[in-house]
């Protein structure tokens, strides 16, 4: 498989195998991220009766979720064109930076509309509001459940990201921050 | 400066400065972590008229800042420890592991706490109770600002401590994942 002339110095194993293997574990972790964030917006934006969107939370839940599905989305065609040609689709040093900043700003942001989202969906629950409309109040916890599986897969997809920065870093060529 | 034996084999530059740096720039970040976090423990615990903590949400920010505190408080004194003896506290690998991985958990926590305690505050103030009690309200608010501030430098203290247990498996010894 081609590779862009960036290897490791003092590094035993082959990086064109490490990357390869780093490419199709990102893959498949923003896959999984897009199916769970998509849920879990379309969830939160179908819940109505009234919509559930009327709550500030539930809002923040919907932006969040909605953003880091169309990131994911952005992401894994960038992976696929990365795993196809061999080389990242920006300049490496700048997608190597531009996906761990995002990877982990958005699981920051999605965990906390998680938690702002769980907390109103209880506090509704404690009120007595679910008891007219049970099925909307399901579908509200499913979709806090949906948006925090979602962020189980960015924080780790936040941490492969992190690893393939710091190899760039430590061994790598072309951006010495030191 | 004593070191430990492990040091980067392709690495040009000299790991003891690097690793020194790595240590004070940590100790800063978490005796900064420490601050905020003790602040926002000590805000939501007074802040009474009555009691905040009859809040879930208010229980859930009192607890990952204190939580977030005493780890601050414990890592320091293993910064501490390494900056004098030039030595990490636990064996290295477990150390650095152990580290960035509360890091990020602990600050995934207490950014979930944040939004959550935030989302409860605003509904109150929304509800009315702060004309009775704006002191009091005053307070939450600041309670959950100087946690988010808590967590703003717990994150930057994730990314360093990533960036150290990244460094240690791409150029160290002693602990090949590969």
């Amino acid at each position: 498989m081609p590779s862009p002339p960036h290897n490791g110095d003092g590094d035993a194993h082959p990086p064109q195998r490490r990357r390869r293997h780093l490419s199709l574990l990102l893959l498949l972790l923003r896959l999984v991220t897009f199916g769970f964030s998509l849920a879990a917006a379309i969830s939160t934006a179908t819940n109505s009766s009234p919509s559930w969107l009327r709550f500030q939370s539930f809002r923040f839940v919907f932006a969040a979720n909605v953003i880091v599905a169309a990131y994911s989305l952005f992401e894994m065609c960038a992976a696929v064109h990365e795993i196809l040609k061999g080389a990242t689709l920006f300049p490496e040093p700048m997608q190597l930076c531009f996906d761990f900043a995002h990877d982990q700003v958005f699981a920051y942001i999605v965990v906390a509309a998680g938690a702002a989202g769980a907390a109103d969906a209880r506090r509704l629950r404690a009120g007595g509001a679910c008891a007219a409309e049970s099925g909307s109040c399901v579908l509200a916890d499913v979709a806090v459940a949906l948006g925090f599986a979602g962020f189980a897969f960015l924080a780790l997809a936040s941490l492969v990201s992190g690893f393939r920065l710091a190899c760039y870093l430590t061994t790598g060529s072309g951006l010495h921050i030191w």
